[in-house]
């Protein structure tokens, strides 16, 4: 039986377990929820799938695995993507790690909020919210600018699941009004991961 | 050359370090920031612990490692505490990654407004946060009460990182006013937890 992706397409998060399993060859059978409907709110949703009402789950059989980034590790687990060498394994979660607490409720918040809630429907706490998570935003760039000036990948010499997990976001941040142009070394790697044998992009 | 924790002791995301080095039988050498007065932000922290001026980090000889639960796996890696079957590994990374996504953000961040900056102290958005983070955090603590609710263990039938990295700020939840009470299965989890062999207090 094949592995099923809950998924709503357009999030980087559900996007970086379809790219992990098209770079490790796993077949996924997808199937789509309507987060701006309240589709993963439903009785149903939160017995059935995920009792935190979030998307992406991936389901192997009758058990369901939520957090993206959990996710890519259990279909990377014993491949390439995940370093064989202690630290480096640690130092890949490090950056995992990184990415949902500092990345993700910044580049990614906005972008939904910018793209999907839209700036002028935003209540007063997100309005309160805008300017902090933009600067959060930036600091995030600018952080892997400089983590990957002089290096191609965020660990070690080849692509890992910290590659794959912050490009998710990184590479669509321009939708929520964060400019790349400041930071070439995040560019340089963009166009890398984008050319990983196997890479599929966010629409496909 | 034992292992560093660059850290700030009643930190839980310290604490957790520290209790798996303990559990797992490792020697750390502890080195102790003062954060209220800015002691990771400077430029010699930054420079050379840790870019994102955040304890806790680990340190093996000349590499750091930040993000508490990356440094949790770094000492665990090998150890039981880290299950052999990759759906639990991935699933007890789950937890670990909703931990620092949905519990601490809301659970530890009102126990430091409470308990270090103070209530009467909190500027004017850390006030509008107040509301939606205790909401957010007793949610959290309610998801794990139904979770826990005839099992043991976060992941299978033994103690994990998962239960680790979530007792941490559970088990102090008080102290930022989120009472333990309602959520019976959480209370008697912890007393598990505080049981397992190895096992030292947040204070020690």
């Amino acid at each position: 039986m094949p592995l099923i992706l809950h998924e709503y397409a357009p999030s980087g998060n559900c996007y970086k377990i379809r790219l992990t399993a098209a770079l490790t060859g796993t077949a996924i059978e997808r199937r789509g929820y309507d987060i701006m409907a309240g589709e993963t709110r439903t009785p149903a949703f939160l017995a059935n799938v995920n009792a935190n009402g979030r998307i992406p789950v991936l389901q192997d059989g009758d058990r369901f695995l939520p957090e993206s980034n959990a996710a890519c590790f259990y279909l990377a687990d014993g491949s390439a993507l995940i370093p064989a060498d202690p630290f480096d394994r640690a130092d890949m979660l490090r950056w995992m790690f990184w990415e949902q607490y500092n990345h993700e409720p910044n580049i990614a918040t906005v972008r939904f909020w910018m793209g999907w809630v839209g700036e002028a429907n935003l209540d007063d706490l997100q309005r309160a919210l805008l300017p902090g998570k933009r600067a959060a935003g930036l600091a995030a760039l600018r952080l892997m600018d400089e983590h990957l000036g002089g290096r191609e990948w965020f660990v070690g010499d080849a692509p890992s699941l910290a590659d794959i997990c912050l490009y998710a976001y990184t590479h669509v941040a321009e939708e929520g009004g964060f400019a790349l142009s400041p930071f070439p070394a995040v560019r340089a790697w963009i166009a890398r991961v984008a050319a990983i044998r196997g890479y599929i992009p966010i629409d496909a």
